[in-house]
């Protein structure tokens, strides 16, 4: 079994797959895209080929020739192919329902409008100084976390999902670090910082954390 | 059975909740949600008690007891309770993943990029005038087509994956209406535009167009 994670320590997306992958207790190589070197190490022309989005993450499974982008696609993946020692999405398809659409008010409706390349289209477009996107992520994480705190009323025990982690927990725990870089208040959220706290003592989610890559700078 | 979508006519979110709620051949009923009156009804408080992203489309399944956000989730609800007439996510977990994959490349990495909160914003925030945001928009939507273009060399006959409508189709043919809303020359996408030619012959998704809505205007 060979597989491969191509990322960026700092990316969010790239921290979801490094989780799900230690939640599966899974030995992976790692492979570093800078997306701050020479104006991103994404648009090469070897990353292209295997990435034609000039995004990460990328994964690669070299037992079934499968190059995948998507870091939801790839947590579901992992899950579907390994279903032990933890299932990430549950069994019943109103839990597995429940569970997708909170990765997705993360992964669809915070992230993607807020991630590097955007910052980056702001500032040449319309000339944006560092503190016009400072507030840009800011006001789009907070939306995203206003609804969010509001839906783990519903839910949430240790993680968002009841006891057991879940992929909302993979796809939120990244999404606070994001918060906290960006300087949004957490203590407007009590219920996402009780999960982030949770999910932190784990070995998976630890060994996750961008600073803990050898990436870091 | 009682199925009801929230929605708006022009949401391509919605959108795409209609298509595959029509091609598993299920009645519903359709509840308008006005984006545009009075600065937007997803604001009211009997919308955000139901919805608190206040975003559109919103499913509820009375039987199942279930409310559900973000259209990839219902999509893939509804294809999990509804196994006939067709599968939207294959069976196989390679196939699965890609379908999925290439169908968050538009519900991740353009739509929500390029929505109407985003235009609002961008024009609230940084005096942009309408033509920067349709600047903006080709802008992402280019850039997401051209991978998908990429992509499906590898993977397209009739629809995106092969001879079979799939939950990608299901993603790209709302995402071509918003690409033509905002004047995106589709000459440079010639696969997009043979699977949105081949799906806009299907009565499910024609039915399903924005023109075709009770709430059109």
């Amino acid at each position: 079994m060979s597989l491969y994670l191509y990322g960026y320590w700092r990316s969010s997306a790239t921290y979801r797959a490094r989780i799900a992958l230690n939640l599966k207790q899974l030995e992976y190589t790692y492979v570093p895209v800078n997306l701050a070197k020479d104006g991103g190490m994404q648009f090469s022309q070897d990353y292209t080929a295997l990435n034609p989005s000039q995004l990460v993450p990328t994964f690669v499974d070299d037992d079934e020739d499968i190059f995948l982008n998507q870091s939801m696609a790839i947590v579901e993946y992992i899950d579907e192919r390994y279903e032990e020692p933890v299932k990430l999405v549950p069994t019943h398809r109103l839990d597995r329902a429940r569970v997708r659409a909170l990765a997705q008010d993360i992964g669809c409706d915070i992230q993607p409008i807020t991630n590097l390349r955007i910052l980056r289209h702001l500032k040449s477009t319309f000339q944006n100084s560092d503190e016009d996107n400072v507030k840009w992520n800011k006001h789009w994480i907070e939306t995203g976390f206003k609804s969010i705190e509001k839906r783990l009323t519903n839910t949430v025990a240790d993680y968002c999902f009841g006891f057991d982690v879940t992929m909302a927990d993979v796809f939120l725990i990244p999404q606070v670090y994001n918060a906290q870089r960006f300087g949004v208040d957490m203590g407007q959220f009590p219920l996402i910082q009780r999960v982030h706290d949770n999910c932190n003592q784990i070995e998976a989610f630890i060994a996750a954390k961008p600073e803990n890559q050898a990436d870091a700078t």
